[in-house]
């Protein structure tokens, strides 16, 4: 390895997913690129680790010549098993991305691609995850590219307060109508499930995941009011999830047994 | 159902654990007991969600005469489907657990059992996650029983505030020896894993994910502090995972393409 900076790419949408590809030609001219990603889709998968079976770690030559690994486990088993058994040491950035579909307010609990950059905080890497709200395979990651390269710059410039990642995500737009990048705040926003219920063919029951994104936030310093006027958003992240206002509150309750 | 509060009880190391048969027993006499629990162990799952594939929900007799159903999913998905199939309205409180086995600290993030809490918050559910820092399936959960009893009175009793769960960890411990319950933040620690690589029969590599657990925190306001000295647990959570003071230094970046 050169002494030029070492930049970890991972993903949820799996290694060879078009996001991946497009994240990998934004950050190449940045420095010496590894990519260990899943070796299937993995979306959806929060911060799952897989303790009750062992992981596959398999050499690949998808992006030669760089160095890529598939890996059977999920986006945050990536980021740990690239940390001891590939690079063997801490990278100077983690880029995870580019997800196909957003990840912006409360789907960033949810998101494989969200999971992989807070596991590298956590690691104490310099992280970042990407996502374009298209779910197309089709989708066009241009600009998407522009705004990746453009932050993991910073990122290698500035560096990251400890303890802090980055959510950054980008409209479904043309580059005409693109306002800029926002910095913002995570909006108060959730799914309203609704299961779709189906019968199999035996008569026995089984339902389908279904639902609809409602935004409760009227704030205009939102990662939704961003993407929604033009915006792409960037919202500062951590690991630490204590509300701290609370504490006092909970000091006035009686609860010894 | 009668005008008593309405109780959902959920896990994730199964429906058929003893954590979770303690903490009915812990909470049917607050209210009308309900529970949705997956039908297999799901240790680890992060906040994953389902989506790829369809989920089955069965009714068991298991707690007769309480009613109970298993599901295919996550913890997460547990609660979604029991709000929006089983109970057709948003309960009165929601309780996960007992755990079998630590979610102090960052640990809270790899947790099925405090992400089916997290889901309740989000839904708008008064939600709590309870864990006892013993793995084994004969460990003695009548401390944490009575703790959980008390805690969920509390809160049926005062509210939480909005977008605020309680991640509640008991200690190893004889009550002889309990200190009390002790309000905190969440430690900052880690796990240093060091994944154990083996070979399979044909040759190829495997590897299984293990680690050391650090604890990087000296304050004695943390969970890691009041779970090594003799006390319970009580963190404050919330999903707005937003680091608000780092949005100032970002303004100082130039980002845009």
């Amino acid at each position: 390895m050169s002494d030029k900076p070492l930049i970890l790419v991972t993903n949820d949408d799996g290694i060879s997913a078009p996001g991946i590809r497009n994240l990998i030609a934004a950050v190449k001219h940045l420095g010496d690129v590894v990519i260990v990603a899943p070796d299937s889709p993995q979306s959806a998968m929060g911060h799952a680790v897989t303790i009750s079976k062992p992981l596959r770690l398999e050499r690949t030559p998808i992006y030669e010549p760089l160095l890529a690994y598939q890996c059977s486990g999920t986006p945050a088993d990536c980021v740990k098993i690239a940390v001891d058994k590939v690079l063997h040491r801490k990278p100077d950035l983690l880029v995870s991305g580019i997800n196909h579909g957003s990840n912006s307010s409360i789907n960033i609990l949810y998101s494989g691609t969200m999971s992989a950059a807070v596991e590298g905080a956590i690691e104490g890497i310099p992280s970042v995850g990407f996502s374009l709200c298209d779910f197309s395979i089709d989708a066009d990651f241009s600009l998407a590219g522009k705004i990746a390269g453009n932050v993991a710059e910073n990122i290698l410039k500035n560096g990251l307060p400890q303890g802090v990642l980055l959510n950054v995500n980008i409209p479904k737009i043309g580059e005409e109508d693109f306002k800029g990048v926002k910095i913002c705040r995570q909006a108060w926003a959730k799914w309203e499930e609704d299961f779709d219920e189906r019968k199999d063919p035996t008569g026995k029951s089984y339902y389908w995941l279904t639902g609809k994104f409602v935004n409760f936030d009227k704030g205009e310093d939102t990662d939704e009011w961003a993407l929604a006027n033009g915006f792409a958003s960037i919202v500062p992240v951590q690991f630490d999830l204590t509300a701290h206002n609370a504490i006092s509150y909970l000091h006035q309750w009686t609860i010894n047994p």
